[in-house]
């Protein structure tokens, strides 16, 4: 190559560079930049950062190559806040008042009459079949369509009943920097959480960019049907297939998936099963528990908390080597819309 | 830019295609050269390559955007061979007499004395639930990996019992470039199968190129345990959890990969549901089946067969405008070591 040829490579790089800086899009820019610059440069981001760089080292001891990139997160309390209430338990109130005049005998009948009154006393002494009812009374009974055109009218509407923000924008925003930077790395993102699988599905893609197939979850039975028109349809049953929690997380894993991942990201002892399965393979792995500490920018629960439960892998992290993020002192923001 | 910058240019890529045409690699090679060599040119073809323009048309009428261009395959009789019995089941035919030293109650216990015996009259007389009890003996009570360490030894070893050929040789020729050029147009491939996932995500990526992310099959109940040395692992139930066969595959479709495919490949009534479900969508859509009429180089067969019966789908294919393959006329190859 002549000298006067590498010069002029020179001289095209610096016009693309300008051109694309000025647009934010420089992917030169992008790559000298911070991947992670909502976390503070504390031992968690450290942590990240050593696995990403060891996996990815090629000829190097713990290189993974890119199909076996499987990284897992759970959704609820990981991803996105998850208090006062799951926020797909959200969803089923507002939909139990939204389905509330074609039935009017929810007015009288409980767990529907709390639900109506907005009476969570009255719905968290009903316990788990109380909820369970509510949950199958709002997901099933309909074809998937008009299930997931619920889910997209209700995220349009609704608002958290405190921040008053539309649900979707209280995701995290370090998480999302962080599935971008494994992306970015050659890792397959996946959801794998207790939340069901097509209430995720409606919104997955659009706001972290994990499309539907890379979305596991607790599922209902669902039957193929012929309508009287002839068209195929696909019916919700009044039935739990599979819950997705705790031990069921590394069996849907296996089955969606069928890889064992070499990364893994919860919340709460509901995570603990994925987080052993993951990091108690061969080879270099990680296991990262989003501890929440923070009462003042989000909510500070763990141990004596109904949602998002965090008890013994808080104790189990020290001994597998799991890294525990503090949200207080790791994320210097919450949410996309503080940036 | 100078003109001789671009001459330079047109050197530089004829050297590279040079020396890419040597390995056989060439994408230029490859962009003129007929991707369907197995198939002749006829409807069939003619069908595919006219759907995928379609779909591939950036502003044309019928263009799918890529996350949506999902591909479904049935495995047995639509990628592969399943005469004179579904390859699956010869494993586990093998498997009965590999295993038969440590259960010496089969050599006079039903259906596993017919199985010992090689007795496919008494095994046929004893129908389904005899077939299921092989399955399940063969299959579950041990771990995740060491029902896949069986399966690879198993293939590593066995021959089919007319072809005297291991059973991944049997794959078929024209369908491996179909999905070689359905990826090529941006497509992702899936297999669908009644087959159990994890005997065919054990060699669908080294045969196939499928990842076992994007094998859909009948499954197992599958338990979450720690063992005594605290390592944990996943161990197969004896129970089947989930058929995915008939109605079972659109369900399955919708679990897993949460897109309704826009192609669908299929060659008995076990595919009806999911070629009915794929083309009922809107926009350009594609339905295929593989018609087994070729009984010197293959299998001819369909209304009357047990195993691989096409009757029901076979009537639908002209009114849905599914494309129907007459391997006999379609096909100038079958299998990859004919070629």
């Amino acid at each position: 190559m002549t000298r006067r040829r590498v010069r002029g490579g020179i001289g095209i790089l610096a016009i693309v560079c300008l051109a694309t800086a000025s647009t934010g899009q420089s992917s030169a820019r992008q790559a000298f930049a911070d991947p992670l610059p909502s976390w503070h440069d504390g031992a968690a981001k450290q942590a990240i950062v050593a696995f990403v760089g060891k996996v990815t080292t090629v000829g190097g001891p713990s290189f993974v190559p890119i199909p076996e990139r499987i990284a897992t997160f759970d959704n609820d309390g990981t991803l996105w806040s998850e208090q006062p209430l799951y926020f797909q338990f959200e969803f089923a109130l507002a939909r139990v008042k939204a389905l509330a005049p074609s039935h009017p005998g929810w007015r009288t009948q409980q767990p529907f009459k709390a639900a109506l009154d907005g009476d969570m006393k009255t719905l968290a002494a009903g316990g788990e079949k109380g909820l369970v009812e509510l949950i199958l009374a709002t997901h099933t009974g309909m074809s998937t369509d008009d299930f997931t055109a619920s889910v997209i009218e209700w995220l349009r509407t609704a608002r958290h009943p405190t921040l008053n923000r539309p649900f979707t924008d209280l995701v995290f925003q370090p998480m999302l920097e962080l599935m971008a930077y494994l992306r970015t790395n050659g890792f397959k993102v996946y959801i794998v959480s207790g939340g069901t699988v097509e209430f995720m599905r409606a919104w997955t893609e659009s706001v972290y960019r994990v499309p539907p197939e890379q979305v596991v979850g607790t599922t209902f039975e669902t039957a193929f049907q012929i309508d009287a028109a002839g068209q195929p349809l696909l019916m919700r049953q009044p039935k739990i297939e599979f819950i997705d929690d705790g031990p069921g997380k590394p069996v849907a894993i296996n089955k969606f998936i069928g890889r064992r991942p070499i990364a893994a990201f919860g919340n709460s002892d509901g995570d603990l099963q994925m987080l052993q399965w993951t990091t108690a393979g061969p080879g270099a792995r990680f296991g990262l528990i989003v501890h929440h500490t923070d009462s003042v920018r989000e909510w500070a629960y763990d141990r004596h908390s109904q949602i998002g439960h965090l008890d013994k892998a808080l104790d189990e992290a020290p001994q597998r080597g799991w890294t525990v993020v503090d949200m207080k002192r790791d994320w210097n923001v919450i949410y996309p819309f503080q940036k």
